[in-house]
């Protein structure tokens, strides 16, 4: 009898095929998103409602992280600035949010209450409203914990859909992997000084706005880390990246874990850095700009046609000794189990 | 130390109180709305957003229902038709949806494909597009079964904000108590014919548009049944509702779960009836277009300005032997544990 299986939920090849089967095949095409606007007949981080001329962003997620605090953060931060990021790479501002709390019977309210202040800390400090949610108590025989869904809503002229185009350069705001790196350790009990990545990407909006159509795409890479982001929009653009592994900023306490528990950089989650495929012409101006904002970028590889004969849709890595090998879209269990 | 107990989750006073401590209170009041729309400000099934002259409606709800199939429905039933009826509720037209699936590991793929085409089926009957989702994977020691959580988004030019007036009629679109029963009589292996009210009330939409402002305020009474709803809204326009026991359309099958168990109809959760609180000049008309589309409605009471002495926001219920008792806002334990 099949059955669900953790790797189901890794954001990479089961969750694909799983939801392909039991969702996205089953849909009318019709009924896959509002007139002109976007759906599920396209896999970016929020929906497009045309409404009078506004494009609304709406994004949901759920959040279930194991400690719900951690060194940088919490499962409230993590539920706040992970749909405000859905929304913000979208390009969009955001103009409201819910939340949903699912809490299993037993749970600490002072844990609870911290969790909801560090949520609203964040809204606070960016002025976002709370119009709305739901809250609903587990008996302590069918869950352990508490799972958070938030809904963002944002407004923008222009969309980011991610269709990256050849010659564009990948650029990635900051070291990658460490809110991962982070949970790893965590449950692996491996001491370390290392703090989550953690945090709304809310400044990027100015990036956003002044560059435009010059965007090609951008995602905060969570779940399936960098690898599962390239892999999705080398597939849908149909084109190759090229990424060179010298290139892409890793900090060296993320290094020593992923030494010890030979989990791989590229695919653990990131939860406030970016990816951005850009117009070759923009970056060097994108970059100093990210600098100005105190992000640290580094261009870390380009999108190329791939020829007649070559793969379309898949991403390259030029490792630091000199060879070539096929970043792969993520497969089998999340390790850590960031979510 | 104070920890969460499954009261918490009745959706009555205890609730309340919860939401007032950990949310409510700390949330800055220009925070709790976007300008000029609706939000947790007001105790209603959804938040209204302004834009550009259109009311855009966001309403967002986390399912957990055990069992997970039942008689008359299927969690999947449940968490389309709860978002949409609070969607109807508020005078709005569904115009897309969301969802969020979390999911324990060894959940069988086959009752998973079951639920999905469960919702499915609805949206399909009424053209609603599903426009995104989230899907996430925990393991079994940390939960044990399905929590489904859907976003609706709807558009009205009238939101029905649930304000009662002195002298309207207070009429239910049909018998009560029918959900909770059928989940309690299965949760105490009591042996019924009796099937869920679940379904979706879109046809309620062409009499709200019809009445307009003579409809001042409608809800679908699901967590906490009548009694929660009413004592909202008495407590929200502080006028007083007087309800006649004997009009309170409740099936055979109902009371004599009810009569087994010990637990009050008014309590129940309701998944397809909806309570409407109307101006007294339609009561008769609207009573037979609700007949015409196949509802039993029945007027079972109305609202009055309380006089000074007299308590304001309470429910008062005639009882069927003469006497009159207050109708308190649930307490306690929800039993059955309907969410």
């Amino acid at each position: 009898m099949d059955t669900i299986l953790i790797s189901h939920g890794n954001g990479g090849r089961e969750t694909q095929h799983l939801l392909q089967q039991i969702i996205f095949s089953k849909v009318p095409e019709q009924l896959k998103q509002t007139i002109g606007g976007i759906g599920i007949n396209y896999p970016d981080d929020g929906a497009v409602i045309n409404l009078k001329g506004d494009k609304l962003i709406i994004t949901t997620d759920s959040y279930t992280v194991n400690p719900i605090f951690f060194p940088g953060g919490d499962i409230g931060i993590l539920a706040i600035s992970g749909t405000i990021n859905d929304l913000i790479m979208m390009g969009a501002s955001p103009i409201a949010m819910l939340d949903s709390i699912v809490v299993s019977e037993g749970f600490l309210i002072s844990d609870l209450e911290k969790i909801l202040e560090s949520m609203l800390s964040i809204l606070k400090k960016y002025n976002i409203p709370l119009i709305g949610g739901d809250f609903k108590v587990m008996p302590s025989d069918s869950m352990k914990g508490i799972v958070i869904n938030t809904v963002g809503i944002g407004i923008t002229e222009n969309p980011i859909i991610d269709i990256v185009m050849p010659e564009d350069k990948i650029i990635v705001t900051g070291p990658i992997g460490t809110h991962g790196a982070v949970i790893a350790a965590m449950q692996y009990g491996i001491q370390t000084s290392l703090k989550s990545d953690v945090k709304p990407l809310i400044p990027l909006l100015r990036i956003f706005n002044k560059y435009k159509d010059k965007i090609h795409a951008a995602r905060d890479p969570t779940r399936g880390g960098l690898a599962s982001t390239l892999n999705e929009w080398a597939q849908l653009a149909k084109k190759m990246i090229i990424i060179e592994e010298s290139k892409v900023p890793i900090l060296q306490e993320v290094k020593s874990i992923t030494e010890i528990t030979g989990l791989d950089p590229f695919v653990l989650a990131n939860e406030g850095t970016a990816v951005l495929s850009v117009s070759p012409d923009i970056e060097k101006d994108i970059i100093k700009d990210l600098e100005s904002l105190n992000f640290q970028p580094s261009t870390i590889g380009y999108v190329t046609e791939p020829k007649d004969w070559e793969n379309k849709g898949i991403v390259i890595t030029k490792t630091t000794i000199g060879g070539v090998k096929i970043l792969e879209m993520p497969t089998g269990d999340i390790v850590p189990r960031i979510c």
